[in-house]
Formats: C-alpha cells, structure tokens, sequence
C-alpha cells in the first residue's frame, strides 16, 4: 500500500500511452486509460502535443471525461471541447458539480454555453448563472454552490437525518453552512462537532459565528491569502446582502497559490501563465513577440546611449568590449533587489511604514558589492589592459551602476505597485533599461571626460 | 460577518503598532496585538526591520509565542529564538503540537536543542525525534504526529466514544488512520461516514484500503504533487516496514506549494528562497555577491568575444553601437523559452517523449519570431544608417540569434535536469552566457567577413 511516487512515473505511462496511440493499438490505450484516474489523464493531456492529444480524447470514455476537463487548464480544456459535439457537451457534464461546469461554460462560445445552460436542471442553470455573474477570477467565481445548509434554530438529530439521506459526504466536506430563517450567513457548523455531542444540542449553540463569509467580489489572489492566513479547508461565499452564494474549498484554493505564485515568473518574461505547453508555434510566437517588441525599444534607446559616444570608442575600442560586463553586473544586481521586493509586494508584506527601510537596505547591500566589485575591476582591467585609468573609470562605472541598479530594483517595482500597475509585468523590463542606459552612460561618459 | 479583506490592512495595523513601539507606547501595543491572530502577528514580525520586530517580539504573551513562530520562516523563526531563554522555550513550546515542535527544534544549535527534547513528555520526544531523523524537505520531516489511529476490528460504536473523549477536533480532521493488529497501515475511515453509518457497522466494512499513504523519504515536492493531483486534505506517512509514522494535513502543504513556486524566481536570481526581507546588508550583500561573481565570468567570456573583433569595430563604430540589441534579444526569446521549460519540468510534465517535440516548437517558435524581427531589423538599419549591407548582416544576426536562443533555452533546462542539476538555479546564468556570447560572435563576426 505504501506508494513511492516517482517523478517519471506518469512520464512513463505518458510514453506508453503515447506510443499506443501512434500504433493505433485501442486496446493497449484502454488497457491503460484504465490504470489512471482522471486528475493522471488531465495532466497527460496537457503534457501532450495537439494530435496525439486529440487521438487520446476519443479513446476516453464519455463519462470520466467531464472530471478529466474540471483538472486541465483553460487553453487545454478549449481545445478538447472544440472536439465535442454539443449534445456530447451536455453528457459530459452530466455528473459535474456546479464549479466545474462554471469552468466549463466560462470556456465555451456564446452559443453553446446557452445550449450548455438550457439543458441543466432549473436549480443547476439558476446556480451557474449566478456564478457566471462574478468575474472568472473572483470568490463567485471560483465557487461550488452545491452546498449543504442548515438551519440554526434545529437540532443536530435534525441535521443527521438530512446528511444520512445524502449519503456519501465528500471529503473536502468539514462544515455545513447555517443559515437564519431568511437565508443569511449566521456562521458554520462543524462536521466533527456532530460526532462529539448529544443529539438534542440546537445547531445554535454549536454555530462558529466568528467564521467569517467571504464577499463574491473578493478577488481569487486575497481569497487564496485568507485560506493560507488562517488555515481553512473550506469558507462560505455570500453576497452584499449576506445571503450565502456557495462554497470555496482549499483545492480549488490551492490552484489560485499555485498559479498565483507562477504568475510572477511567466510575467517577467512576458508570458501568459495559461500557456499551453504544446499551443501552435505560431500562436506563441504571435504572444512573444509583442514582449520582443517592447524589449527592442528599450535595447534601441540603449545603443542610442551608445551611439552618443561613437568618437570615444572609435578612439578606445576597449571601451567597446568592456561596457556591456558593466550593464550586465547592473542587471543582474537589479533583478536581485527587484525580485526580493515583488516578493514581499505580492506576499502583501510591504507597506508605507517598511518601504523606506527596505529601499535605504537594498541600497547599502548595492554599496557593498559595489565596493566589492569595484575593486575587483578595477585589478581585473589594470591587470589585462595594463591602464590605470581605464581601471578607474571601469571601478568607478561598476560602483556607481551596482548602487543605482539596487535603487531602481527597489523603487521601479514599489512605484508600479502604488500606480496598481503589477510589477512582476513591467518591472523586468523598465530595470533592464535603467541597468543597461545607465551602465553605458556613465561607463562612456566618463572615459570621454577623463581620457578624451 | 462578511469581511472584505483589503491588501493594506495588515498594511495599516503594522504601521500603527510600528508607531506604537517607537514611541514606547506599550498600553496600544497591547491593544493592537489583541486584535489579530498568531498568523497575522506572524506577517507583521516578517515585515518588520529587526530592531522594532524584536521590541515587538518582547510585548507578545507567551502562551502565543509558539503557534507565532510556527508560522514564522525559519530565518525569522530564528531571530526571535535567539530573543528568548531557554526556560522561555521550553515554556512557548508547550502548547504547540509535535510537527511545530519540530520546526522549532530544527531552528535551535544542538544543545539546546537537546535541552528542549529532554523537557517533552516521553511520548512527545519520541515522536520529535523520530521526525528530526527525516530532513527537512521530506514528508517525515513535515508530518505531525498527534494522529488518531483505530484498529479495524472496532464498531463505529467505539470510535465515537474515543473521539467523544478527545473533545475538540481540529477542522483539518477528516479521516482517523485504521491500522492493523500490529499497527501497520491499513487505510482510512472517514469522519463523515461516521455521520452516516450505524453505530454498530465495523470499521473494516468502510475502510478506504485505496487511500495510499505516503513514504517518510518522499520529498516534499512531491508530496505537494501528489495533494494536488488528488485533491486531498490530509494523507498519512508510513515507513518502509508500513507503520504509521504520523500525518500531513493540506495546511502544511499549501506552504510547500507556495515556497516551490517561488524558489523557481528566487533561484533564477541567485537566491535563497527563506531570505529575510530585512535580514543585515553586510549578510545579503555576502549572499548576492558569489552570484554577481558567477555573472562577472560569463559576462567576462561575452566581452573576450568581442574584443576578439577590436579591429572590425575601430572600423565600424555602429558594429559596437548595434550588438547589445542582438544580445538582448536572444536574451529574451531564451528566457522565454526557458521559462516555459522549465516550469514544464517543475510540474512534471516532462518526459522523453514530449521533450523532442517541444525543443522541436520551441525553435519553430523561434524561427518565426526570428524571421519577423529580422524583417523589422533590417528596415530599421537601412533607415537610419543608410547602409543596405550592414542592415543585411543586423537581420541575418537576429535571426540566428533568436533561433538559437530558442534551442539553447530549451536544451539548457532539459540538460541540466537530466543532469540532476536544478534548472531554477542554473539555466538563465547559462542561457545568457550563450545569448550574449553568441548574439556577438555572430553579428560581428559576419561583419568582419561581409563587410571588412
């Protein structure tokens, strides 16, 4: 029973399974289809190129194939509904709950989630309309409403009978929500407080009216935050008037942290985190290349920079081969005080009162390399090119650029922030500019000012 | 009840209890630290300069103090341990369970470590040290061990008691660990079937026997794949001869989720995922100058390549003012690449079979994005240099440069994996020594034979 996951594991089946499909050997894809479960099939799906993909999702049986698309991301969920049929759509999410055929629907065109939407039972259609109102990356969006709810003022033989009659409680299940007579959110009851009193307690007294309900516009990023803070398997979503919308639990949480914290990476590089692993080569290339474009700009106004100083390199080739070592230490410096700060801005630990501090320490952790490695340039250049003034003017280049590359990698990132422009996007490339310009400028200018 | 939590309202109280300490003014101290909880004392302690986090630390009871540094980092858990005595310790201890128990053990030096072992109870030294025999970043090392185990043969009946007897459940608590007669793993009973099931029903008839456990050497990465392809809440950690050993709960690994994810950004930086956001300049400085050391050699290699065409730029001096834009371009499109890469690799998507089909994309990706900026590059040269020739070389330049950045940023990564060596850590040094060094080797060197 003791499970050693291995990382290549699913790579393995992967192989099979893809080497099955090219045979166009069914019985092997079914043979071993039947050894994953969906949330496998979901992740090999997605790790899969577009044709054999596609190959694959015709060998899935019908009903696992709803659960399969609830676990993949939205550029591969669109493509594999793109194969189905609507009256295949409407089977598929048959046996969904209300949160996954939300995702669903939310990938659909216009016209089939209206068909989507017709078909569902009216208690269904009522409860996707209404989380199709919230902005996909909301609590109401994010939300299940199959919810269980009791009353207060009931007694907990009451609230066994309902749950026996349901059955089968799903494992994310840990409190039910409690409603007063109107509907409003009183507060939750828990599961495991039925387990350890008598029978004839009233929910009432048992009620935690301290649990807080989360607003249906809380977006999906403070969502996830409240979850972590406070530790939560589930919370209640409910709306301006307090009447209860449906339910969050922690794995759907758990997606938001994920995708959340890859947010910044894929940003910084200009990329979308929805990003399909194998999407057609010309429509990455057609995503990137506004990211190239903008990046141009920047590297044209550096070599504008350059330009500037055409006469003293001409004079001075060395000057030529030295000065990208200067911008490249600034860019790298940068990009680490950068990265530190759009860390505490995204973990909501910087405010008003730190910022000041944080920036004066960035700064004096930028004097020190500076120091450290003006020194070492400064020995470095003499050492090659035999030519204490062009040490000095490379030592005092690289101090000036490592001090100025912290300030720029702590302030770019705050003032976007406080413009409530998100810094994992932009900051990369303005700091790049300033490291590069700067580095070239006063490299340049002072070798025309000194030696010239 | 509904909060609507806003970003900077940890933002505001930290400030105000900033205010409240430098001014000596412990009476509001008290009162601002009686409204949150030990989670959002845990946030302000992170956020805050080491002076005023430590007179802060003095204000904070200490029957509080332990569940505060079970959410600290352990950088900053560390810190405020050094603040206190070891009779304090031992007294912040002694509310916590055993998993936090030994987060803070392992941020104690041996001997005090061993003092606080000494002064547990018998049960719970034992369960510490059977978990500090894991490391850190393994399921062993994350597990708790305060779990509630029944043995198969018992009627719900007898479960019930048991757990009537414990009292309070905590809410992360969803299924009891079912063992054998010698203790060995079984399964799991879930608390909810209790809810539904007759009291007289054994607890063999509702064991799940499918719900795995997870090995004590398994990493924690992969523990976090394991939740999150499950959607489990909790899971229980056996050892090699199948005896339970403790149990891991969703709240443990949301943080393991959150601190992967961000060590891909911090490590590309050359840095430490648990670096304090105020941890002293001259220690950060210390930390961040090997990684600029690193950068000053390839940087060091790029600029030896340039100097090895010094006469071709004495000639031209727009051979010296165009090559940073090569190089930051190919820098670019490989980061790009690479980013996608490797985060396919950190979530396990990558395999023999679908890597030769994404190198295969990913330089599809590039040839396109080549040959569109290649287009844009000459038509810029020609129209400000007026020089179809160097336009020409520019154009060819860019686009074997973004080519093979696309081809260097996915073989890097790939590489570096198959090679046990973390992609996060090493690819985009790697990948920019390529990019530069290559972006001017080619642009310059066709130069020198087309034009010179």
């Amino acid at each position: 029973m003791v499970t050693r996951h291995h990382p290549n594991d699913t790579g393995l089946l992967t192989e099979q399974l893809l080497d099955a499909i090219n045979n166009n050997n069914l019985l092997a894809v079914a043979s071993l289809l039947s050894r994953l479960v969906p949330e496998e099939i979901s992740e090999i799906l997605e790790a899969t190129p577009p044709a054999q993909r596609n190959a694959l999702w015709q060998q899935i049986d019908p009903k696992f194939q709803g659960e399969i698309l609830a676990h993949t991301n939205d550029q591969v969920r669109s493509s594999l509904l793109d194969q189905l049929e609507q009256h295949e759509i409407l089977e598929v999410v048959g046996h969904l709950q209300t949160d996954d055929i939300v995702d669903i629907a939310q990938s659909l065109p216009e016209t089939e989630q209206k068909t989507l939407l017709n078909a569902l039972s009216d208690e269904d259609r009522f409860a996707v309309e209404i989380a199709l109102t919230y902005p996909e990356n909301t609590a109401g969006g994010m939300m299940s409403t199959d919810f269980i709810a009791v009353r207060e003022e009931v007694t907990l033989e009451v609230v066994m009978r309902l749950l026996r009659k349901i059955g089968e409680l799903p494992d994310s299940l840990v409190d039910l929500i409690v409603r007063d007579r109107d509907g409003r959110y009183v507060g939750t009851l828990k599961l495991n407080d039925l387990l350890t009193h008598d029978e004839d307690t009233l929910v009432s007294a048992l009620v935690d009216r301290h649990k807080a309900a989360i607003h249906g516009m809380t977006p999906a990023k403070e969502v996830a935050h409240i979850f972590e803070k406070y530790d939560l398997i589930a919370a209640t979503v409910v709306d301006d008037k307090n009447f209860v919308l449906g339910r969050i639990t922690i794995d759907d949480v758990v997606d938001i942290i994920r995708d959340q914290a890859e947010h910044n990476q894929m940003a910084s590089a200009g990329l979308d985190e929805e990003e399909d692993l194998f999407s057609p080569p010309s429509r990455a290339a057609k995503r990137r290349t506004f990211w190239l474009g903008i990046n141009l700009l920047t590297a044209i106004f550096a070599s504008f920079v350059i330009g500037l100083f055409d006469a003293s390199i001409e004079k001075i080739v060395a000057l030529a081969v030295l000065m990208p070592i200067i911008a490249s230490m600034g860019g790298i410096a940068g990009t680490q005080t950068a990265t530190i700060v759009i860390r505490a801005i995204s973990t909501q630990k910087l405010s008003q009162a730190n910022s000041k501090l944080l920036i004066l320490k960035e700064a004096t952790v930028g004097l020190l390399n500076g120091l450290v490695w003006a020194i070492m340039s400064f020995a470095g250049v003499f050492l090659v090119f035999q030519d204490w003034t062009l040490g000095l003017i490379f030592a005092g280049a690289m101090l000036i650029n490592l001090i100025a590359a912290a300030l720029a990698g702590a302030l770019i990132p705050i003032g976007l922030h406080r413009m409530k422009i998100d810094p994992a996007l932009a900051a990369g490339l303005m700091l790049t500019t300033v490291t590069d310009s700067l580095g070239f400028f006063v490299f340049l200018g002072l070798a025309t000012i000194i030696i010239l």
